[in-house]
């Protein structure tokens, strides 16, 4: 358990009795992919350190469209998932594993407890949320002002990169899911890169047929 | 100057030698509605204390677009004037006036030497990123999945409110800037509110004519 230090940066910075407290209270948990972890602002899990695999916190409609709001990879800290530690944390994300995943939970109120006391926990917090929402107005961005075809373009390249593979295993419901929109938007525009020769479609898979147009297209 | 104590609500929590360099520091300004105080990341004015008036932070994009992310009232801190306080606060807010304003300004270093110590100032700082954040979360939401009549309602009903008057002073190109889309797309919408008798338009103004069908619309 010794390496939760390589995780956070102020470890240094804090006593030897709150590292034993985050450490002692710290749980090993392996999920697979798919399970939703964090379910809502009333859910309030724990701090998630991720030791291997993917997660995706979204938001999701009352008639049940949805749209990715971030992304968790290796190494990354999940803070929302302890939504409870902060009561200005209003709003209903839902965090699921995209990948198997191994990851520890720490209690949010023993994070809480570390953080109410130490300027370099709640200093490196703030840091976490700071980029978390650089990348939601990023995101605003994108769908007040990019073109959908841009976007699905860089959406398939971000997936060709994560699967290491050309040929991506994703229905385009899912792609739909992850971009906030209609599946038949979706469909309708990989039709049309299709006709263009970028990608090649089949069922509940789409081959990536020429990377260095789709990247044109991505910009 | 003692009345900074009344805004920040750390300030019992702080040491008498903090509260100090804050006092000391923090400069009383006043500005002109319409004026620019913030303009993208790379500035770094330093952290509002609004003392009276009414602030405005957009995003815009390379074409000139805009959107309006969030308000800042009376007694509200406005911390992304001060982005340079931290390493992960990465984008473009334009914060400008929408009324004469009054504030005092506490420069940036000065803050992040006071929250690199004190966990209340860190943890104070944390609350109002994860307010920020909520907001921005909702607004994802309503440019997703809320139609456009909805959310043009409820921006009248915010204005009617915040002017205190059911005629409003305001443009067809003001508002398509707060709602972060064109200009025609909110004339062509008000021209329908106006046919169905909840909107009297003449140049630049907006009458609220039926303030129960408005509030009907807005949900």
């Amino acid at each position: 358990m010794a390496s939760l230090a390589e995780y956070f940066p102020f470890w240094g910075n804090i006593t030897q009795l709150e590292r034993e407290k985050l450490e002692s209270s710290a749980v090993a948990r392996v999920y697979k992919s798919g399970t939703i972890l964090h379910n809502g602002s009333q859910d309030c899990v724990g701090l998630f350190v991720i030791k291997s695999g993917q997660l995706r916190a979204k938001i999701a409609s009352d008639e049940g469209k949805e749209m990715t709001v971030f992304r968790l990879f290796e190494g990354d800290i999940c803070l929302f998932s302890a939504s409870c530690i902060m009561k200005s944390l209003q709003f209903d994300l839902i965090i699921e594993t995209e990948k198997n995943t191994e990851l520890w939970v720490i209690p949010p109120l023993v994070y809480k407890s570390v953080m109410d006391e130490s300027a370099a926990v709640a200093n490196y917090t703030n840091e976490l949320m700071a980029s978390r929402l650089s990348e939601v107005i990023w995101l605003i961005e994108q769908v007040l002002w990019k073109s959908f075809d841009k976007r699905l373009a860089q959406f398939l390249e971000q997936e060709n990169i994560l699967e290491g593979s050309d040929i991506l295993n994703i229905t385009h419901e899912m792609i739909a899911n992850h971009m906030g929109t209609a599946r038949e938007v979706v469909t309708r525009m990989l039709k049309y890169f299709q006709s263009e020769g970028i990608v090649k479609l089949s069922r509940g898979k789409i081959e990536l047929a020429d990377k260095n147009k789709l990247k044109g297209l991505a910009g």
